[in-house]
């Protein structure tokens, strides 16, 4: 867990709240709606956002609203995700396109997203409303090169870099972003709080890709080889074709994509997974991107948010859920 | 076709050339990209955001710009609607699910909305970002509503001129509104094109749903009963249902939804909505929506766009494509 403040806890638990306030009239709309946002996310992004948004003048209203703007904005995203993945479930329960249909998965995430854009306008700040709108484009463009390289057989390591930028780093850094613009931080501060978003996703992606295996001996509330099942190499992978004799790489992408394999198999890619080169590799592009996380936190020393910034960043790299 | 001035069909030209002018760096996404925009549409909601917006002081480039937001969200809306009815053919040419999946389609539509949006932060008028938000929402409650109206057996006329009004008139009333926003018209008027825009939609709607049936018999450019396969009730159906004997609507409500109907069958169905009183009622309902858009335009006599709009309004319940 996240230490955090009571007022921050508080804040967070006010984003449930804003979210789940919004009435449709219509009772099948509802009815989804209210499903989607039974299940709790970690809300990540709308933490880091009411982190970064933290001064003395601005009201907590404001933030609140941002936060769960991009709140929504990111249960859309997954809303949509789940029809591109054909996953099953999704924070612990089935997924709307299996409660429902892809066609209602479809529209609930059009509804969200354009639900956000309402809230947006009504916050009233152009630069937060192009700063999102641009982040939302660049998820979709990253979800579109993800499913490309799924065709590919050789991924470079600055695709898999660009994929987790746009995909996750993106919505970070525009929450972190977006949060200081709210506050009327100064422009070096926004800068500062849009890289350290941008690197503390990588962070968090890179850490999501290694649970995907862990998953397999430890309890993280998700299936295990979720990712290798779709058929994508994330990080973890790629580094094991790389330290892989010809025959296990062989044998990992023969495997790369089914959606059954046996108890053996995945013994044996955990196994390649878990080799010592691999994991010291994994390991050292997983603390790069958190110095270079703490490396930005480290010029907002005198920032109301600093301590708890520094618990969310350090709890991104070790976190098992 | 429609007589329209040789300016207001340059302008309607120069629509086209500003979405395809959007360049993505990436190969596969400006490949469906350009795929997408390669089959043009009819362009009738850029059209009446031209006409809508037409004034003195008023640059023609702000005008070309909202009016290509308005195609980029109706062509997003599209792409999903494909995946949401399993469409083979859009715009005359095989839809990005059957080219490539419902996976892309679902992301490119979510990309091209985002980059609508992205256009509407830089046109800048918060009026008109409020306005187009709302729309696209509503577009999606409409899609929902009639989704969930497909498990129904009994649909009032209420429900078909909601879904209608939702789903295709919202965005024309958007069209219109935001049009007369742009070109800095009075409250009143901006209010009489909005309802202009929104009687003009279900006119086009109503439209829409005759030519399923006509496509039948007549070259209308798309497949016809494709509503019927598709399961949906639309205006000419729920008259004809209501007008048929017992065992005739038990006949229709058998055959509705089915993919494949035998060409017998389909010269029944066809006959049915040809009944009499069918063709009576249906003609009526046209009549009126059409009757109440050209009220709405007599109070804008004076506009420049007024004949213009005439044609567009007289075009839109005789049309056959």
């Amino acid at each position: 867990m996240i230490v955090l403040k009571k007022s921050t806890q508080t804040e967070l638990d006010r984003v449930q709240a804003v979210i789940k306030k919004e009435l449709v009239s219509e009772k099948i709309i509802q009815e989804i709606y209210q499903y989607i946002f039974k299940a709790e996310g970690k809300k990540t992004r709308a933490l880091l956002c009411l982190l970064a948004s933290k001064s003395k003048e601005k009201k907590s209203r404001d933030r609140v609203n941002l936060a769960s703007i991009i709140e929504l904005l990111h249960t859309a995203t997954l809303v949509h995700d789940d029809v591109v993945d054909e996953s099953e479930l999704r924070r612990g329960t089935r997924s709307v396109n299996q409660v429902w249909t892809n066609s209602y998965s479809v529209l609930m995430g059009d509804f969200i997203y354009s639900k956000a854009f309402i809230l947006m306008v009504k916050l009233g700040t152009p630069s937060i409303l192009d700063e999102l709108a641009k982040a939302t484009n660049d998820i979709a463009r990253g979800e579109i090169i993800q499913l490309d390289l799924l065709e590919k057989k050789y991924i470079k390591l600055q695709d898999l870099l660009k994929v987790s930028y746009l995909k996750t780093g993106r919505l970070f850094e525009a929450s972190s972003k977006t949060g200081a613009m709210l506050a009327n931080k100064s422009k070096e501060e926004i800068k500062i709080f849009g890289l350290l978003g941008k690197t503390l996703g990588t962070t968090f992606q890179i850490q999501d890709d290694i649970l995907d295996y862990k998953a397999f001996k430890l309890d993280t509330g998700k299936p295990a080889f979720k990712d290798f099942k779709e058929g994508k190499i994330t990080f973890p992978l790629y580094f094991a074709l790389k330290n892989s004799s010809a025959k296990d790489k062989k044998f990992l992408m023969n495997k790369l994509g089914q959606s059954k394999i046996s108890k053996k198999d995945q013994n044996k890619i955990y196994s390649l997974i878990q080799n010592e080169k691999t994991q010291k590799e994994i390991n050292a592009l997983l603390e790069k991107y958190s110095q270079e996380t703490l490396k930005h936190l480290h010029k907002l020393k005198h920032d109301a948010c600093y301590n708890e910034m520094l618990n969310l960043i350090n709890f991104s790299k070790i976190r098992k859920k």
